[in-house]
């Protein structure tokens, strides 16, 4: 079974040589799955397929112009003949597609399978906590963004999440920051998980994130 | 007065348009430094036209291919022409020159007035806390650096900080991460300060990113 694992390994990081970052978060999402699968009945060739493959479309879509590309489906089409060249028998390689398909947050069918919630839960507990905060911040640098944004929550949401993103992508960029992206969306993580104990975890690195952004705010204002 | 800081902020602005980071900072150090200076018998006119004027070169310096472009010693030179143009006297520009001078952390003079020492307190005060932990993965993300680097401290000492830093940009930019920024640089901030109140609050900053950067490695190994 590791022969194949790394066969797969090596598959990914040929397609995500230019993202350090995909690849480091595949690393993390890695570690903390098999921590989740610990003591569950797992099919664990399955699931390691399954996290290694399930952000090969990643750059695929960051990069397509049209934005129409959706690299939950399209990691999925592309994890097959990597997995039948490998020798998985027909079952398996439905399942790691089925997987990867249903690891997206926002759309898509909700995972059905153990190991696609354990994928699903790892990959979410990546955007939380110290992990969460570091990644926004990052994102926020390599696009532009004001490292606050003091715009009225209502006001975003209208904007960008009631019907007004196009394609996925916020629209107005210079109101952006990583506050908006907690208070609309990392702060429920832990309600959309599927396992008790990313539940868990994921609750208590919610928590810290709040602290957080309060205690930002208040160094802005110069208060503390 | 009110006039005259105005029409500086406005050169500052032509200056720094297309950093929006340098500016919303600016802005940040001006509201910080004013907070220091409640209480004190401080020149506010030189204080305002020193924060608004002490990162004027910034973005020079960031974009000159040669990096030999010293940000504070032409921010001081570039205040020349815009405040004697603003009639403000011979003294009061040599001490706004001598306060944008003394501003930087790392080399060069110490600040010597009280006008000049909280403009470099509250400008190293930025660094510290949420703003420094938010400010240092923005700048990790627009590098491409990683979110962690487990490379071992003193190797990094030796490598980039004991005379292997050329024009103080660092070597090996696939070893750096916001966490050896902390442990080489932020760290020692409250110690570098002058006045006793930023030296209290960069304290308490500190000690917020010292949590921050445990957590952030504990979550890493998939402790918590």
């Amino acid at each position: 079974m590791e022969d194949k694992i790394q066969k797969i390994k090596e598959a990914v990081e040929k397609e995500l040589s230019c993202s350090a970052h995909s690849l480091d978060h595949v690393t993390r999402v890695y570690n903390f799955a098999l921590n989740l699968a610990e003591g569950e009945n797992v099919d664990m060739e399955v699931l390691k397929a399954a996290i290694l493959l399930h952000d090969i479309a990643r750059v695929k879509e960051d990069t397509d112009p049209s934005g129409n590309t959706n690299h939950a489906l399209l990691g999925a089409q592309l994890a097959e003949p990597i997995l039948k060249e490998l020798g998985f028998t027909e079952e398996k390689v439905k399942h790691i597609q089925d997987c990867v398909r249903t690891h997206r947050y926002r759309e898509g069918d909700e995972p059905q399978t153990l190991e696609a919630k354990i994928l699903f839960d790892a990959d979410k507990i990546d955007l939380t906590g110290c992990i969460g905060i570091a990644r926004a911040f990052a994102i926020s640098g390599q696009y532009g963004q004001k490292i606050y944004s003091d715009v009225f929550l209502e006001d975003y949401i209208k904007e960008n999440l009631a019907g007004g993103k196009a394609n996925g992508k916020i629209k107005d960029v210079s109101k952006h920051a990583p506050n908006l992206e907690f208070e609309t969306k990392f702060k429920f993580i832990p309600n959309k998980l599927y396992t008790k104990k990313a539940k868990e975890i994921g609750k208590q690195r919610v928590e810290f994130m709040e602290q957080f952004f309060e205690r930002l705010k208040k160094e802005l204002k110069g208060e503390v």
